[in-house]
């Protein structure tokens, strides 16, 4: 058995929670609001992110950073904007030794950094992996199958956290592509506006394949340039999770993106919504680092210009049809 | 403007006349039923096969397979379990010099050749191409925005067929690789009745991307195999038409596996239906192809063994999610 820390008790941490003590691991959940770890701790719930789910007893829940990484592998599960805040606090806590997972999906904002850049600045020393995949979080807590791509540039560690994390119905897929494990991620929110967009706009569903599928040639693009490789975009942390994401009902970027389609204004629909939609920001944050590494992402462009720049939806759509014909496999190179 | 010859008035032959009329060419289609002719010409519809659209005047039918053909660029559209008989029939009225685009997907079950190979056995003298892609036939006919991927050995040639064929809403991707380009279209349904199965059961939105994902690692095995390229299963012919095939309710296929998931028996559910689920046939073609190229492609078997040979569903899909955990980029090699 190992000790695992999970930092972040929102509704991802919290059913990994629950799927490490199904995989039999001893688990400690990090959580910010002192009234969540309460209900996890006494009454083995967390309404407030996960509402419906009992845990078992086990899984127990700390307000206290320290005490939750005094263990073999710590998982960082806190939203992708506020991972450079919480390593910062991290770092006079944690034993260099300690390996960690980033369970976040993500561009940094204010510095268009992926998660592992971000965590790597506060926290050298640890070895670095990421856990990305189609992961809703209500369906892992459900136990429902789930396969996720575990990236670790040392396999053998790799494998280590494989074991510790995996169970019948949660199955880790070991790979070496720490920064194309990211991509995927950290891109599908704003491919998934875009389809919602065409869906919204009722340009049917060979419209909406395509896009993805041009999606997917924009997040290969991107991770080639940040040092990935091409095939780990046709795993499950790129192919899978865009796949989620861009065609469930279920993803909140969807439905925004369905929203916007059918002529609603971006600010009355945020204003509806208690939670928000984590594409909204990664546009922006993509747009400008595929602007800086001179990478082309006429999708991810043309989210941001609706979002962020009031651009008309029916010329921004228009433009991206009608984009010159080219080889197809260009998507690669 | 050049003239375009579509051997085959199925829903996706008839949607490609209205596409190519769009795109400014003279289309004459030929049909095997005399009363479906009749409607083309007469009444500019085709009720049989593809109900709810009136046709421009100018797209006219004949079921004189010679007049069809002498044309500058014949299109085959036939069923893929059609095409060798359609073909041999072909041989004698065929100039060698017109160009053939063959957009029929499918495995033949008889011989598990490629479409490509079922033409070049008929017809080795004129010059072969692929037009593949996510295609609703009745968004294309309605003029809905589509993408397609258009592979042929020949650049040129496939250049001058794009722009005979593209239009702005109808767009044809150029690619080189005629074996990778025809896997896709072969495989989705039977990928689509293995995701249908998992809605069906109610395994989950993570469960079904995790199938879509490994089901493009099948894909790509067996394009390899036939000497195609990962790369082309990326793109429109593969993840495109997998996509699309394997999410939308459209699909027959994926509907099927969802009855079968549910626990209807197959026997009950194709005898309720009028058209035929081509997945059926290709699942049972596809495992017999994947075991003679020792291709390693466990959804496709797993289909077939539900299928044809009575596996219990539970069983089959629990020795799927259970098989060992390995390195995710196994999935390209």
């Amino acid at each position: 058995m190992e000790r695992i820390g999970i930092v972040g008790g929102g509704a991802w941490g919290t059913a990994l929670a629950l799927a490490l003590n199904r995989a039999g691991q001893r688990v400690l959940l990090w959580v910010r609001e002192a009234e969540v770890v309460e209900a996890i701790n006494d009454r083995h719930e967390n309404p407030l992110f996960l509402p419906g789910f009992t845990f078992d007893a086990a899984v127990k829940a700390t307000g206290d950073l320290a005490e939750a990484v005094a263990a073999d592998i710590v998982l960082l599960a806190t939203p992708a904007q506020h991972l450079r805040a919480t390593t910062a606090a991290l770092a006079p806590l944690l034993d260099p030794a300690v390996p960690l997972v980033i369970c976040a999906k993500g561009i940094e904002e204010t510095t268009g950094s992926l998660m592992s850049e971000v965590v790597a600045a506060n926290l050298p020393r640890n070895a670095l992996s990421i856990l990305s995949g189609p992961t809703f979080a209500a369906e892992v807590a459900r136990g429902l199958p789930t396969a996720v791509t575990l990236a670790s540039s040392d396999p053998e560690l790799g494998r280590r956290l494989a074991t510790a994390i995996g169970s019948r119905t949660f199955r880790p897929y070991v790979s070496d592509d720490v920064p194309g494990a990211q991509v995927g991620g950290a891109i599908k929110n704003v491919v998934a506006i875009a389809c919602g967009i065409v869906v919204g706009r009722k340009l049917g569903d060979n419209a909406r394949a395509a896009l993805i599928t041009r999606g997917l040639a924009e997040m290969v693009r991107l991770a080639l340039a940040k040092g990935g490789r091409a095939e780990t975009l046709m795993g499950l942390s790129g192919l899978g999770d865009l796949t989620l994401t861009a065609t469930s009902l279920q993803s909140r970027n969807h439905s925004l993106g369905v929203a916007l389609g059918r002529g609603e204004q971006l600010g009355a629909i945020l204003a509806a919504r208690r939670s928000v939609a984590e594409g909204v920001s990664s546009a922006r944050a993509a747009a400008a680092l595929a602007g800086r590494l001179s990478v082309d992402m006429p999708i991810v462009a043309a989210v941001d210009a609706i979002l962020h720049r009031s651009a008309p939806i029916d010329a921004v759509i228009e433009e991206l049809l009608s984009r010159p014909l080219r080889a197809e496999t260009t998507v690669v190179s």
